[in-house]
């Protein structure tokens, strides 16, 4: 379970190795949004995304014996950068297996952190069975992505700096792929507020959860088309759906135009580079997707990784 | 005088108003720099640059009767900017005198917080002059970029919130124009840490203060063809030089192309948006124009407002 404990352990355990990202507001989005908005930074965090808090937690804690062996990731990019770059830092040998359409600016910057890459075929491979495969073969540990409970204890502890910051926010909203992001900072976050409301937001074209949160169970979607290369998951988590269903008030979704847009405004108002996948929670925000009576929300700007070329093309 | 008094008071007036922006590092830009590098991100205070600081102090300064007569200001931008924003806050009238090529955007964020523009041809009138006979003319009350105690009181907060956060530097860097932001950050940061270094950075291309140090006295320099369009004042102001003068190590100067390097540099690893006349001091901490026993560095990242075509351009 993930339990306040293991939330607290994280935190003591990663806080030395990750920055404590700022906490920023714009009176410009405020006013666009009709709402007080509270943006914890995650693109400024170490290697451009929350990832490093979970990956750091998760690496910290393994034996001498399975660090000896060395671990494999695998990853569309943030939570490759992140295994790469807190396992150069434990000294412990990095694979990473990515789909061969991943940015290259995420590619080449997993390979600048020490990792070893070895890509797959995204559209006709079974990600996670490569990648077991490829551990079951090398004897490597596996780091996953999200469905770890110290996975999840690490990313929480931005959760937990956030209410810090601002205690009493109304509601918390955070990006949501395999999850991950989402189950630690609502499980931190109504810790610390019980009456905290949370939601996970996800673009419209890659809305696994939000059919499985209706559904009520796990929902598998065809790989989706969406500009939010970090969102493209096609399933909820196992351990993260059940704390999407406990505490998600809701799931709500984006457009592709209003992430494009989202990201404009973040950047030329707030000057803030935030990737696709990283604005998400703040689109649903700026196009007035939670309900009218909340006032004070906090948002998870996630990453920052985006590919140059992309970004052009989006600006010009 | 700059006087320790005149910059208290301005912090207690402005503090309600203006963002504290965050101090943040990259340990990227540190094993570039070899240095160890602390940015305080100007780019992120309220419209976009440091300038809402002075401008703010001096509007709310004002006697009512001043008030009643309203603003003027002249400004390639950011003080443009800063002046409108602060004044329609303190419900005041502003005009503001603009060159003819300034950014679209500039001019843009400029009208939208209310003020009235009125265009000069650059390269042909007298700035200064222009905006003198405007205000002679509509009886308004002058708001200088920098020439002004309290314009240089309100700059100098940024100095005390980076002191604060940073105690130990070795040395402060600021982007340096017509001096107002170093003056007041250099003046700051020597009274709250007697030995610090202290370095104005301009560009090579637009150095007029470089020259005016080296020969202790005003030099005036044509028009600057310096892609840093903040920085291409053409003589180091009158109240400003004596301190440059005073507290200036060493005046550094960065190439065209250094600039570039570094704005790139900054958002695509630090993700942060600053604009080319923004990253000059950084460009001069990551090119190395330092002296080698400097370890600690405050960097201000001054303004975040840039064309988004001038940004698609450098980033293609």
């Amino acid at each position: 379970m993930l339990t306040t404990d293991l939330i607290n352990e994280a935190r003591e355990r990663i806080t030395p190795r990750i920055h404590r990202t700022p906490v920023v507001t714009s009176r410009q989005f405020n006013e666009v949004a009709g709402k007080e908005v509270f943006f914890k930074c995650e693109n400024l965090q170490r290697a451009g995304a929350f990832k490093i808090r979970g990956a750091t937690n998760k690496i910290r804690s393994l034996s001498d014996e399975e660090k000896r062996r060395g671990i494999v990731a695998f990853s569309s990019g943030n939570h490759a950068q992140a295994v790469a770059l807190a396992g150069r830092e434990a000294g412990v040998r990095v694979l990473v297996a990515m789909p061969d359409d991943a940015p290259k600016a995420k590619v080449a910057a997993t390979r600048d952190y020490g990792a070893e890459i070895i890509f797959y075929d995204r559209l006709n491979e079974d990600r996670q069975k490569f990648a077991m495969d490829l551990a079951e073969r090398e004897r490597l540990v596996m780091v996953p992505p999200y469905d770890d409970y110290l996975i999840l204890a690490g990313q929480a502890t931005c959760g937990i700096e956030m209410l810090e910051e601002v205690p009493d926010l109304d509601c918390v909203l955070a990006p949501c792929s395999g999850g991950g992001l989402f189950a630690g900072v609502a499980t931190a976050a109504r810790a610390i507020n019980p009456r905290i409301r949370c939601f996970p937001v996800e673009p419209a074209s890659a809305d696994d959860t939000r059919q499985s949160f209706v559904k009520g169970e796990r929902v598998a979607i065809p790989p989706p088309p969406t500009i939010a290369d970090g969102l493209r998951v096609q399933i909820p988590g196992e351990l993260t759906f059940p704390i999407v269903q406990q505490l998600a008030e809701d799931v709500l979704t984006v457009t592709e135009e209003e992430i494009i847009e989202t990201l404009r405004f973040v950047l030329t108002r707030m000057k803030l580079l935030v990737e696709t996948s990283g604005v998400t929670a703040a689109a649903a925000v700026m196009f007035k997707k939670l309900p009218p009576d909340v006032k004070r929300v906090g948002v998870v700007l996630s990453g920052g990784n985006i590919d140059p070329d992309l970004l052009a093309k989006l600006i010009a």
